[in-house]
């Protein structure tokens, strides 16, 4: 297997991505192999001071960077050989199995539909992130931020996809998925909201629990799986992020605020496009950018996309 | 100033609004009235035990009750002795300065709507509640739950009404509003929201800072009014019930988290409507229903339905 981790991306990239690429090596199986896509130079360098043989890894040199504050689509086409592009034209060419990055998300969407593009069948593919239950189990949210206005039919199989990866990804059987409402009858909610209701409890593929409020979020009570829009999805996890400040900062610690933490959960993966892709937080370092390698090592043992490809 | 309390709301009555309205009386200042509205020979019963004479308040008998259950346009038309018809009924007569209750918001949303009516100029009423941060201050978002979906118009005209309860409630000079969204470029988020956007910056009256995204929530850096939708708001608000729920469990203990609780906010204020009304959480106990009922008192004191009509 081979996985792609763009070491350009981040704010504190290349440092910190080439130490959580480091910091993979103990923890990837025989077979498993880091293809570090950037700069060659500060690679070298930066093994160089880490005392780590180059050859652990492959190095792919890739010129040009999409920088953070880069418009997404005119970068895209214009920087071609930058890291981003470059990983994305390996994943085309079925030289990775999988690419990660914790650079422009923007960047990061539009090559994925300007290159590996939607697979067949997928209205629109979604940004899936796990959510840390009390109880010790991890449900699954999506959207959390490619569609802020979601059709219903898109809702409806956004269903389907979270249950894909709850049970490929996280080894969930037959996992149930909840509609994110303001109330658990089915006249409450949004027009689009209320219509993908009537549409997923008559979906003979879902285990469908019904409508679940913000409340249960988090509490052994959420279902595996929880779909939402794009705009909704994205303000709980940032909601989320906005606790898990506040707790530390007070000087709590509980094993609950660690799963919480960003870094220990590593990326979210587009889910829904023909290829294994996982995006980082911009301020991912060495731990998040660890994480987010294993995570796109699970998303391609999981043969994610396969896996929809065929249920869609 | 006469408060009305509807005893027969919320999950615990009438023992618990009793009791609540009990507790309020060292907290009311001479001029300030109680009218507890409800079944009398149960208000009777219950202040003789708590040994309480019944001269400190205002008892008005209500023979029926609007179900938690019940449908609320149609209970609110037949049932025109329940607690909540009859409280609105006095809020028209002009006998009542404000009302509350902790029963069906449904029908208190159902009330308002075919008694008192929305103010002129107004689009849509909201429900606004008070956000603790955690630098001290209180911000409020609005709305959680009236209206799900949002014209863009709407979203703009909620920064003045949040405005107006920032300034005349909590006393706030010149407040501060944001557009919650999934980023703080221009380009983010639902067509609605880019078009409150558009319709916010250009808004002489509001001190616009701009999208926020849901990471400032509670934070110090949190604007004194943040604008959402509804749906968003309704999220907000109950996934604060769950980390409040997680935090409290785990045995932490810490002021910030005690502002978080519901039981010491109160209630969320019907706001752009004729008249002083604030709905309570089904499931308050005691010190909710004090804390509801003083918070009325606050917006009374306000007198905001009418600084609302005097802005719009």
């Amino acid at each position: 297997m081979k996985i792609g981790l763009d070491i350009m991306g981040g704010d504190f990239a290349p440092d910190a991505t080439i130490e959580g690429a480091v910091d993979c090596l103990a923890r990837l199986s025989d077979g498993e192999t880091l293809i570090l896509i950037g700069n060659e130079a500060a690679v070298l360098d930066k093994l160089h001071e880490l005392r780590v043989d180059p050859s652990r890894f492959v190095i792919v040199h890739a010129d040009g960077v999409i920088e953070m504050g880069d418009h997404p689509a005119r970068a895209f086409a214009q920087k071609k050989n930058s890291s981003i592009s470059v990983g994305y034209q390996m994943l085309m060419q079925g030289t990775l199995d999988g690419f990660c990055s914790a650079g422009n998300t923007g960047a990061m969407l539009v090559g994925a539909s300007y290159t590996v593009n939607i697979i067949p069948g997928v209205f629109r593919p979604a940004l899936v992130t796990i959510l840390p239950c009390i109880d010790g189990r991890n449900s699954v949210i999506l959207d959390v931020g490619i569609n802020p206005d979601c059709k219903p039919d898109v809702l409806m199989q956004y269903g389907i996809l979270g249950s894909l990866y709850a049970r490929f990804v996280l080894g969930i059987d037959n996992p149930s998925v909840g509609l994110l409402n303001i109330g658990e009858e089915e006249s409450k909610g949004t027009a689009a909201v209320k219509a993908a209701y009537e549409l997923m409890k008559e979906h003979p593929g879902l285990n469908f629990c019904g409508n679940v409020e913000g409340n249960i979020l988090f509490l052994d009570i959420m279902p595996d799986v929880v779909v939402c829009d794009g705009f909704v999805g994205n303000i709980v996890l940032k909601q989320a992020e906005a606790f898990y400040t506040i707790f530390k900062s007070r000087g709590f610690t509980d094993p609950f605020l660690d799963r919480l933490d960003f870094e220990n959960i590593g990326g979210t993966p587009i889910i829904g496009i023909n290829a294994n892709v996982v995006i980082g937080h911009g301020i991912s370092k060495r731990k998040a950018i660890m994480n987010m390698i294993l995570q796109t090592r699970d998303v391609v043992h999981a043969d994610l996309a396969q896996k929809i490809l065929e249920a869609i």
